[in-house]
């Protein structure tokens, strides 16, 4: 199983890596996207599993029949911008291994079973994370999501139809989504608690609320040598100021908020920018603390621009309520991983993943790997081979149990 | 004459005009760049004026043999990133539309005149401002320029190059610098002195010293949603607090100081950033107060980074020392310029120009054109066609003058 595993991560890894930093740009339908859909269309057809795309561009290999009642595993191929290997990958790779390890087994399904890829997970390319797992379950509507575009302007649709796909056919899915019977998903740790448990592995009981905003600072464009401090309309300086609030908000209310992202128009040394755009990431153990992290950080900015004579707007791009993973399908999967030394570590999570968008829909669960560092969407993301491993091994273990199931 | 200018303006103004913001993109070396290039030798054809380009990529248009002690006036022609249409372009076409009034009046120059066009004015591609200007006189090195890099990585020279310029070529030229006698530049205000004057017409009598500076700030790209706080080295941070920094050191001696570009690394939604690269400009009316401004606002933005565990770093990417324009010049200008009314309005200016650094080598006069809002370096930047047309004539009031002189 270990050489199974190693074997599939060596063949993808090279796939959209970046020489000068290591890190990984998997944008959806970019020529990196494909070169990986198209390994793991591959892999599964060398282990016979029969490869579809469903009408919203998710991959699924069936082991079996496809549904009704099928144990699905998977996660996402997609990284965000110079991201780290296993983000996603673990997950896909993990789960490709663990039906060589079921096979090794004898174990034959009393169940269909499906290895799924989710598309455009990371939200990168179109800024709305979970898009395939979200049109799949009819949490965003196909008219919102054939209208997102990227930084160059390019639509959803228009990305979709370049890779052949029919965008006019996307949107909730009922029929591809009665098929889940149930839903695991593997994935690296994103933070150390595992590392402060001492475990491998843990299972995930929630998912913090979390959202994207949009925040426009609109001034005025003018020369940075003659225009007096006092004729000036600089949106730059209410940014700054909202960069600052966030933190403090965050701290405040024991929550995580982050502006890693930023368009300054027309971005010139010499030029008094027109425009700055920032994108808020904010997310906190429950909702109503999220809103009123969110409320102190847009009402900053709207004073801050006040002060300088600048237009501000706020938008939210995207919302994902808090997700409690079922409790009777957690303990049942921390019981089976742990094993004999008892049931692995539940924790929650702030990141977003297509398990936390499914669960509303299906019985999901989540696994996660040790991760040493913490450290996440960035280069330096990074599991042992000997937990990848273990990781295999416990979702095939769950799996098992779960294809046994009536 | 008017219709010469008009008719001249009406040809070059769609030249790297962006459809969207109605401001221009004419960066060196690119095919709006080029376009314009063309036109003015196209412009300078038209009226028997001989064509050349000089080593460092100035072109320069002879009416007459050249040099020496030649009247030489000009401009440039290319822009910041969505500036304005006549900053560089109104003191191009002013003096071409000024040889035609010359011609019309019957006027047989006593010296050469030549009209100039320098490269990378704005430094708005490759970072270093008057870079045309600098390399003729010497001001700065073949060797900085040749390695200096656009926003992909393009060097100066690989961009000259693929002109079919020869790199090797560029530095002091101190043969063609030996010819000009005298430099006259018109340009429109970039502020709105000549407004508050009520005067079309107005010359210079110094530069600010001024100055571009490169501030890095280098954390750990990290995972937005799952990284606490308190493990963050978030370079946002601490760029924040020096965009706040700039504005209060400006403030507090009366000087200018402005961050208006930026590059954030890896501009991701939901990662930290590795790394927020600003550049700030800052201008002051004397090199000891503009240390001060520089020294306060690096002083921050080290603090601020120390706090945030992350490394800062400057760089002086350019300096301008102060210019005063030579003082018989600059009144003999204002003398003919303002004509029976009186000597025109003298005053400094924040803005840089390849007048500026020209006054070190030769002989320099600035002449601007009354700008009703004060905007420039954006899309709104205007001036009135009446006082284009009395700038034309003053221009050749002052080309005549000097042309009469030995």
């Amino acid at each position: 199983m270990s050489d199974t595993f190693d074997e599939l991560w060596g063949a993808l890894a090279p796939v959209g890596r970046q020489r000068t930093t290591g890190g990984y740009r998997r944008f959806s339908w970019t020529p990196a996207d494909t070169q990986a859909r198209a390994w793991f269309a591959a892999a599964a057809a060398d282990r016979g599993l029969t490869v579809e795309t469903d009408r919203n561009g998710n991959m699924w290999a069936w082991w079996g029949d496809p549904g009704p009642d099928a144990v699905v595993t998977g996660s996402h191929l997609d990284s965000v911008p110079d991201g780290g290997a296993y983000d996603g990958p673990l997950g896909v790779v993990s789960a490709l291994a663990a039906v060589d390890e079921l096979r090794a087994r004898g174990v034959r399904p009393a169940r269909p079973l499906a290895v799924t890829v989710f598309v455009e997970e990371e939200g990168a390319r179109f800024g709305v994370a979970c898009l395939g797992s979200r049109l799949l379950t009819g949490a965003i509507t196909p008219e919102r999501a054939r209208g997102l575009t990227d930084a160059d302007g390019v639509t959803w649709a228009r990305a979709m139809a370049e890779a052949g796909l029919d965008p006019e056919r996307i949107g909730a899915d009922p029929l591809a989504l009665e098929r889940i019977g149930v839903f695991v998903e593997l994935h690296i740790e994103q933070g150390r608690h595992l590392v402060h448990r001492g475990s491998a592995l843990g299972v995930a009981s929630a998912v913090w609320p979390h959202g994207r905003w949009r925040l426009d600072f609109t001034g005025q464009a003018d020369h940075a040598g003659t225009t007096r401090l006092a004729d000036r309309n600089d949106p730059m300086l209410p940014f700054a100021e909202t960069v600052l609030a966030a933190r403090e908000a965050a701290e405040a209310h024991d929550a995580v908020a982050t502006i890693g992202k930023v368009a300054v128009h027309p971005n010139g040394t010499n030029a008094i920018p027109s425009r700055v755009r920032a994108w808020l990431d904010a997310r906190a153990p429950d909702e109503g603390t999220l809103r009123a992290v969110v409320d102190a950080i847009t009402a900053t900015a709207r004073r801050a621009a006040g002060r300088h004579g600048v237009s501000p707007a706020s938008f939210q791009e995207s919302f994902s309520p808090v997700v409690h993973f079922r409790d009777d399908l957690r303990d049942r999967v921390a019981t089976t991983v742990g094993g004999p030394a008892g049931p692995a570590p539940v924790l929650p999570t702030g990141a977003g993943h297509d398990a936390g968008t499914l669960a509303a829909a299906v019985p999901t669960a989540m696994l996660f790997v040790r991760n040493p560092s913490g450290v996440s969407h960035a280069p330096d993301e990074y599991a042992e081979p000997a937990d990848c491993h273990t990781g295999v091994r416990a979702l095939a273990d769950v799996l098992a149990d779960l294809l046994a199931a009536e």
